[in-house]
């Protein structure tokens, strides 16, 4: 599909630019993104690489720079997913990217910008693969995964500490599109805290496949129905 | 260094081998390890790819099998650090290495499993490369990395949530090796809980250079002499 390809040329490029990234492209960009948080430099580097790719599909809708150009189709971005990490010099994160047709999700494409792992999905299905050389990945890991992703646990202080008591073991690193990506894989991923389109958007394409739980302040997701119907059970109504 | 020279070696034929990895790699290895821990049966394979090209070079202990062959000189393994994540296909794990003389650490190589960064040093300096096209990387981040890592946060919720309140923003990976190689760029490495030789020793020697406060239940490693003290600060004297 010509959009999938124009995607991952456009993560290709980003990729090998953040190979030969110095310090300076961590700064502070000098503005708030419309998605509340403020800019560095490598967000609205990386927004222009992917403006340049897919504005031909349609107008842009991206964390840092809001809507742009014209066009039937609407292609949703967080352009970094995890820059914080990525400032860190903490490995995880990536970039995220939907295309909205009438209203709904056709296509989308997560990358994990620190090792080129990329997950797609369109119509004719998902893929889980190498973006350098299209190596097909197949991490499934039903039966041996044993850590789930808790992304703003510490938000939830009291939910962290159930979660906890009722045996699930998560780890929380910090780039939420990224770990939706991973929910495949990994025993569950729960997010809490504000969500915002940018970041769960592409994410949440591709596990439509998964037992998924979204309200405003909370995703629940996991492959296997007894785990996520125990994760629910450890969020308080409030919450939910 | 040769001792160097063979550990990035054994690296490579565990990246590679951990490439073609199905499931089934991620299987109990019907042992527990002298860590304590259930050894996986990648563990084992990778224990065993260490002990090929490593045992001319001392005796080996190991997280998996204790103590094996002989010589003056001991080196410490930790075959696969974060093995939970690799079976959960959850991109950060790694594997740890130190090489003791005169009950010394003379060298330490800690390697990133999943995006083939290393970190090593010896008695000529310390080093950040590319397993593969041995690339130098440079990642300092001093003066914009804005976050810390906490691994076992959840043990500590009570630090976890004053770190919190202090401003400290820190995500908990989940490979306590991998996490103190990472501590020239982020802005922090916290670790609580079980501390055990075959976790730390050689992400502690790769630290010598930082702010580092070692007990027996407690890591604290920051660049930054205040963010040090502010953190040591947020523990309470029965974890110090």
């Amino acid at each position: 599909m010509e959009f999938t390809r124009a995607v991952l040329a456009a993560n290709r490029e980003i990729f090998s630019f953040l190979q030969t990234a110095d310090d300076s492209l961590f700064q502070d960009g000098g503005q708030v993104g419309f998605g509340g948080d403020k800019s560095l430099l490598i967000d609205l580097i990386a927004e222009k690489i992917f403006i340049k790719h897919l504005s031909g599909f349609g107008r842009i809708n991206s964390e840092e720079c809001g809507l742009t150009g014209s066009g039937r189709d609407e292609i949703v971005i967080d352009p970094i997913d995890g820059s914080s990490n990525a400032a860190s010099g903490f490995p995880y994160y990536g970039t995220s990217v939907a295309l909205k047709s009438d209203n709904k999700v056709a296509a989308s494409v997560v990358c994990n910008m620190t090792n080129g792992e990329y997950f797609y999905k369109n119509s004719s299905g998902i893929y889980h693969r190498q973006l350098f050389d299209d190596r097909v990945l197949s991490v499934n890991r039903e039966g041996v995964s044993s850590v789930g992703l808790f992304e703003k646990a510490y938000s939830f202080p009291r939910e962290a500490k159930k979660l906890r008591k009722m045996g699930f073991k998560f780890r929380s690193p910090g780039a939420l599109a990224l770990s939706l990506a991973y929910a495949h894989s990994v025993r569950f991923v729960v997010a809490a805290g504000k969500l915002r389109e940018y970041d769960i958007i592409a994410g949440l394409h591709l596990c439509e496949d998964l037992n998924v739980f979204v309200s405003e302040r909370l995703i629940i997701i996991s492959r296997e129905k007894t785990v996520f119907d125990r994760l629910k059970a450890g969020f308080t109504k409030e919450v939910r």
